[in-house]
């Protein structure tokens, strides 16, 4: 494959994670150091920075800023919503994705986000190839979901998983102090895969967690539930509930449906409310003192304490995506392939987008108990490794120190 | 002061917090290895377990255990929110107390709790001077309110500021990461003291918090609210908003009232889903997205970020009970006084119970804008020293290590 040169452009989508930036950097670090990368650029906002021509120069950045990006939570280029449309029927995006890619003489393409921004990259890829612009297109996984296709797991999940595990046993503690009975239901994220509500389980693991954990791979029967929570509640006097956003009715609509409000841009329910509602639902029918408690942005966003070992895959995978594409790869994703027996070990792969595209991976229903109420031991076996470790983030004051990126506009610059 | 040799007991009450095991440690630590005191008693949710005559003995547990109760958050002998009576009009509590005070020649009495407990231990002092009986009554400190009299600031209270403080840097990030229109509201706990809301400002200060910070000591005008955030939203796209649970009306009235569903032990009110009513309100007046977020336990159990100030000034309110008890003292709490020019520093005096109990610490209106929606700068360098430092925190498998007690009961020791 012979060398080729050129700008390259990163950029980051959908909802942001506690190391979605550590990836950045991972593609951002290699890229400068690259000679044959001439430029790297930031696509502000996604794709939406590349149609709009709002991008970045990340050469001028201060090296330190950068590498703070490890411990900067969120998306530092900013994210997006928006889905390209199939180039069948409406390929202007795309002719003015191909316009900013030839100006600039972007080569390389790294786009850093879930499973709809796969889906972008894939399209991408595609109409490069179909018009014959030659261009390495390359996707770096991330999503606290979990659900990405062909890699052991997704960069993010492990610190959301650490934020909820550690906030479930913080929270158990103090729903366990007085002598009067209680009911919490903590609401955690995840629509259509229980990766993260079962990430609850490691807190039940440790000895202070929920009693009940329901995941939206099984179908939720609420009288079901008000018995379960109803029993141990008569046993115990306190009972603690973790629950998926999506929990949904045997015929798939979600529990939480009535709160559903608005839609966000690829037309998914906005879900919310839920734990509020199951609250009152228990009260009713227990007369319990109850509290719920929804982990909202929290859990995504809590980098003080992310999983040390997320931050490094994180990097890793966006260094691996600049390494394979500058090596000829093209059209794939960079996956993780893990072996736990003997040790945890990760390590690299590379995976076609089409592949990964627009599929979700879920919890093996043999890892949720038989009751659909709990997680088994794989459950715990598998999410284990993927929190160790602290992170070293800087401090300020004792607050944390997020990167302070220049955000320089190559249009400022270039004129 | 002649020396006083016997028993001592120690009880935790109110809300719990990050550290108030802490400050039940320094009077363990310290009574265990004071030769006057004979036996160290912990009771299971504070004085209901005099009454019941539920009493840990603290000498069987294991010395390293112990130790960690620094960073174990809630009460670890358990709480209550028991309210003794008039003893003018019931007296039949206190002749129970001391009923259990003389079987187990108690002659040390420690209560670790805020306002309600300070008046507990008031209350106890008072009837036990009436009825000669010779017994040390010392109040530790502790409230995430901090809304305690006489004292510069409380235990728990800096931690729960920096986990505030910590969120809402994390959060903003979070919030601001898409290029579409996005309001914010992040409820904080302070029925009446905006010490909590105020901490907000730290993020703010810091260069990622809230844009408004609506605390209880002024009074709330929904038209003012909306205004501000109108306009800021209009300006830059984007708002976000920390209010008190206790934010009012004019008259007094809660404005999240509408949610009151019950009250606790004391009469208080319950407060609740105030952020999802202001999203909603917010999101009529502007057809902005919103998002409500209620911080809910977290802030108050967050030890995983508690401040190494707050913990060691936590044990050091426990240590110096004991030893101004054992030294002849009765009938205070200790407080601190804090001295910020030229460096802080921390020391414990100690008060009159009297002063202390049943008054609200308010922040000053001057630490408040003129607007009523934020906070200046005495308020954070007020607040900055007590968030100081990152605990040593055991962890096992990268997820908290909280102490685990035995918990022997005396009754079943003694037979």
């Amino acid at each position: 494959m012979s060398e080729l040169r050129g700008a390259c452009i990163i950029g980051q989508s959908g909802g942001p994670t506690a190391v979605i930036n550590s990836s950045a950097l991972g593609v951002i670090r290699t890229a400068l150091d690259t000679d044959c990368i001439t430029r790297v650029l930031g696509a502000a906002h996604g794709i939406r920075g590349v149609l709009d021509e709002k991008l970045y120069d990340m050469g001028v950045e201060d090296a330190a800023e950068l590498e703070l990006l490890k411990y900067t939570p969120s998306s530092a280029l900013g994210s997006c919503r928006y889905k390209l449309k199939d180039p069948d029927v409406d390929d202007s995006d795309y002719k003015r994705i191909l316009e900013i890619f030839q100006k600039y003489d972007v080569r390389y393409f790294f786009y850093n986000g879930g499973n709809d921004s796969m889906d972008t990259c894939n399209k991408i890829s595609k109409y490069m190839q179909k018009v014959g612009y030659e261009c390495r297109i390359m996707g770096v996984p991330k999503t606290i979901d979990n659900d990405l296709n062909g890699t052991d797991h997704c960069p993010g999940f492990g610190s959301a998983a650490k934020f909820i595990a550690t906030t479930c046993m913080e929270v158990h503690r103090d729903a366990h102090v007085y002598d009067t009975g209680m009911v919490t239901v903590i609401e955690i994220m995840g629509r259509h895969a229980g990766w993260l509500a079962g990430s609850a389980g490691l807190a039940t693991w440790a000895g202070y967690g929920p009693d009940l954990i329901y995941l939206p791979e099984t179908d939720f029967d609420l009288t079901d539930f008000l018995d379960d929570v109803a029993r141990i509640y008569r046993n115990t006097g306190k009972c603690m509930v973790a629950v998926s956003e999506g929990i949904h009715h045997p015929d798939g609509s979600f529990v939480s449906e009535a709160k559903v409000s608005a839609t966000d841009g690829f037309g998914h329910a906005q879900l919310g409310g839920l734990a509020a509602m199951l609250a009152e639902a228990i009260k009713m029918e227990t007369g319990a003192k109850v509290r719920g408690i929804e982990l909202s942005l929290l859990q995504r966003c809590g980098s003080h304490t992310a999983s040390k070992t997320d931050i490094e895959e994180a990097y890793l995978a966006g260094k691996a995506a600049v390494e394979a594409a500058v090596s000829g790869v093209t059209d794939k994703m960079v996956a993780f392939l893990c072996k736990r027996e003997g040790g945890y070990h990760c390590e690299t792969i590379l995976q076609p987008l089409d592949i990964v595209a627009n599929i979700e991976k879920k919890v093996p229903r043999e890892w949720i108990n038989a009751a659909g109420n709990g997680v088994e031991q794989p459950f715990i076996d598998y999410v284990l490794p993927l929190i160790q470790g602290e992170p070293d983030a800087l401090r300020e004051a004792s607050l944390p120190r997020f990167a302070k990126l220049k955000k320089v506009l190559t249009t400022d610059i270039d004129g």
